[in-house]
């Protein structure tokens, strides 16, 4: 069987992201569409606004496997998010990788790629670095340029054009809207159903604002010495973290008092994520957790190694940092579906 | 001027603690009454009922000094609690100390502290694990006899009968009720107007099931490793405290689940208390902390050094672990009044 992996957030699924699923089976000619999506938190430091649970199940419509983007490269930056997204999509042996980008000429990407990894190596800087991360216009060109560098040879690369509306758009544009414009409707209550393609219970949404008091305890009850431990933790920052939160009452004032021109406003949400996760350091990638499926993806994955469809004892060490993130999510989620509780989203594939 | 210093939690002030304030300045023949007072966390391990601002303030019906009890002391085990006390008596040059006991038979009480010192010294156990911490009959007595030990002998030694009612009563007997019949009455939301000088505002009350969520959280983000580290987490303990965690709802079932033969509740409750408040070793104690005032004791600090009225970038290293259980305690108790806005509370003297 052939297979075609999307590496996505899905935050929440939406009607944009079954069409693009629906494009990379057509054009990579697969059996198979795996989604390999990010847990409770997600790139830009945020915690997911629906946990992977429900998003892994509004996800089959239009994937017929859903797995999960190891925690730590999944809240990484561009480089680390792109080479977890690839190293995953290999253990899961998919024969094609298809991205949403800006620009849909593979050749063209990858001359930009080239061109940016030489620029990369002569001036000695990081990719990340020099683009000032998120600070590049077109997200998704980045993302497609990490996948290219990242990719083994004999990973087919399929870009697809978005369409209809841009990455940052924050309004509600109908049936295909940006994901963004769909969480802004959820939190003002507003109507969504149009642009998804099943429907969601918004009593379990969640935002930053929601674990603020767990964040603001965790800095107040720490020493500097011992925030300094948090992953990415440098220069100071942990001097600057704490200095205003005794003082702060909301993450978004919060936010507005740490910023500084230095860091991005997502390089400091993604530390603040790795504070409240108290992730001290990455993670290798071994193993892959399968949160959903329907037929075509159970049979796909009988005989591949390094796929857990359940935690139980025996696996758990190898998933501490998504359980935990699970964990800490549902303390504030009131969600009762855990990593222990539930094993692999089982739909029977219908015709 | 001669004064009288009493080490209490005053959790909350009542008429006994007053009636025990004026019998200990007529007993002694002190112009001041001193109260050493444990701040937001207590002996037992738990989060006082009011804040330590509140009940300084209560405790000027009777008291003319209302001095911090350092936090490592307030809720550490009776040896401990005894020695902090008696030190800060020092450091405040109190002439007497007085306190409350089932007996008042200060020979009776030295010789028993003899008896046991000497016992101890031949066992080569610890007073407090001999006599198994909290379940010796008549507790204050115990802590009598630890004041007995740690007094330096120029120190009025001045044992006061309770009366009324045991200290662990549980019912409102009157005018003179325990603290513990006080607190139950306040969450079953009756009338205890009677037995307190002064009123007090109930809506900022809070015990420990309000900071399960923030402990709950601090178990959950940790590693067994990293708790480990917490002081008096002994044994395993800290794998015993993460097992059965997220599967706790509240406090109590919390405790229920956790509790062993071989440790008291109050061990126990105490090892979550520093968990909580993530303290890792002790703190000697240099400067106190006054947190409440009349003109006479106002005179009576007069040139007595380490005394510090208020909290400022100076001198908060000094009180880092009370600071921090302030700012710990107000994300749960919503109280406005925390170290560093609170100076000393200042009441002119009424006759």
């Amino acid at each position: 069987m052939k297979s075609v992996a999307i590496i996505a957030e899905y935050n929440p699924y939406h009607n944009g992201h079954q069409y693009h699923a629906e494009m990379a089976r057509a054009k990579s000619h697969a059996d198979i569409v795996i989604a390999i999506m990010s847990g409770q938190f997600t790139q830009r430091g945020e915690p997911a606004i629906f946990s992977k649970f429900a998003r892994a199940e509004s996800a089959l419509n239009g994937c017929d496997l859903v797995v999960e983007l190891p925690q730590f490269y999944a809240m990484s930056y561009a480089d680390d998010f792109a080479y977890g997204g690839v190293k995953t999509a290999q253990i899961l042996r998919a024969d094609a990788l298809a991205f949403g980008a800006e620009c849909d000429d593979l050749d063209l990407l990858k001359a930009e790629a080239n061109r940016v990894r030489e620029a990369d190596i002569k001036s000695g800087r990081s990719y990340a670095v020099m683009m000032g991360d998120e600070t590049f216009s077109q997200p998704n060109n980045i993302l497609a340029m990490q996948y290219i560098k990242a990719a083994d040879p004999m990973l087919d690369l399929i870009p697809i054009k978005r369409i209809q509306n841009h990455y940052h758009d924050t309004e509600l544009t109908g049936r295909i809207a940006s994901a963004t414009a769909i969480r802004k409707a959820i939190s003002a209550g507003h109507d969504f159903s149009e642009s998804v393609p099943a429907s969601i219970d918004t009593a379990l949404a969640v935002s930053w604002e929601d674990f603020f008091p767990l964040l603001k305890y965790k800095i107040l009850s720490h020493t500097p010495e011992e925030l300094r431990n948090i992953y990415m933790m440098t220069e100071g920052l942990e001097n600057r973290l704490k200095s205003s939160i005794d003082n702060s009452h909301d993450f978004s004032s919060y936010m507005q008092t740490i910023k500084t021109k230095r860091y991005t406003y997502t390089r400091l949400q993604r530390l603040l994520a790795y504070t409240l996760l108290n992730i001290k350091e990455g993670q290798p990638i071994t193993d892959i957790r399968v949160l959903a499926m329907n037929d075509k993806g159970r049979a796909y994955i009988k005989g591949i190694p390094h796929l857990h469809t359940n935690i139980n004892k025996k696996n758990a060490s190898l998933f501490a940092m998504e359980i935990r993130a699970t964990q800490i999510y549902n303390l504030i989620s009131g969600d009762k579906r855990n990593d222990f509780n539930t094993p692999v989203i089982y739909q029977r594939t219908s015709f």
